[in-house]
């Protein structure tokens, strides 16, 4: 049987999904490298030989883009915390191969773009979903931490304090990782969960 | 002798001086509530009920404003690993006091700005000015992380990826650290540094 000129609504919707990620990524990847403020729909557009009303099509307004860009980035953190939750292992063990994970998504261009959104470039309903997803994120890290406080994995601590410290260490690659440079994320990942997990001081 | 209604050279050097850092502390604390880019010189102007050309006399433009305003920050970083590195007693003795008055800068204003303050918010100039005190401060980080080592107080390490981690810990609470929040800095930095130093397993 020959190839139908014509597309099923399979096809169709699959084609309209690999548009829709490809103007994402262009976003994303725009939003990283010049920030948020500096970049235009116009820029986004451009750069992928289509027309503004195009990006408008599949992903809404610039508020709407970001907005879409963070969701992304805070999805694949979710993910990660679900994924270790559901490991074998002491609360500490768990807890590592998350912080292995956040580190890592740090480093993604959609991770990126999380930390690299002060709240005040969304509206105030967007960035109060954004706080909404990153309380989230919080909660489940706490969850792990107190999990191998109750196993004796990890000492007694103060459970939010570390996890803020925890997180910020590992938002942080956001700030200076460049995918051009020579360390590999999985190896950046491994050595900053080494330093959080012992500490400094020689055992 | 009555007070001559004349100022002396000096009294108006003082009032100049007032006069200016009025101005940055105006300016920066919009910066770091609303955004740099919220945030004009005509809203800082009227914060303080004068005219923009008052800020321009005292400041410079915008960009300007907020490279004086990270250069403050860097200065009270800078200053921290001088008063650290004098300090007697071991590496990691002084690797702490160090991280100590590290987080408590990311809590004062001018500490916010700086790790607010992405790269492409100034120009290329004063953004490679910017990058160059950021790297004075890391390096000084390393130094304190090597004399450790060298004395045994701190367990070998990469000294780079190190300092990388800990300062991205330290570098977060200019994100979420709110003034009129219940927590002190004092007590939030020395939580963190507990968590840096000592790691998350039980000893």
């Amino acid at each position: 049987m020959d190839a139908s000129p014509f597309r099923s609504p399979q096809e169709r919707q699959a084609e309209r999904e690999s548009k829709r990620e490809a103007v994402l990524l262009a976003a994303v990847r725009m939003f990283n490298a010049h920030g948020f403020h500096a970049t235009s729909l116009d820029d986004v557009a451009a750069s992928l030989g289509v027309s503004k009303p195009t990006i408008y099509h599949y992903l809404g307004n610039k508020d709407q883009v970001l907005f879409e860009c963070v969701r992304r980035g805070m999805n694949e953190l979710r993910e990660a915390a679900d994924r270790a939750h559901a490991t074998d292992g002491t609360g500490l063990d768990r807890l590592r191969m998350f912080l292995n994970l956040y580190a890592q998504i740090s480093m993604t261009e959609f991770g990126r773009c999380v930390n690299r959104t002060m709240d005040e470039a969304l509206t105030p309903e967007s960035a109060r979903r954004f706080r909404a997803l990153k309380r989230e994120v919080d909660l489940a890290m706490r969850a792990l931490i107190e999990e191998g406080i109750a196993d004796e994995s990890i000492a007694p601590c103060d459970v939010r304090m570390t996890a803020f410290t925890l997180a910020g260490a590992l938002n942080w690659p956001a700030r200076w990782y460049r995918p051009e440079g020579e360390d590999q994320p999985e190896a950046i990942a491994a050595t900053m969960v080494d330093v959080l997990t012992n500490g400094l001081a020689p055992r």
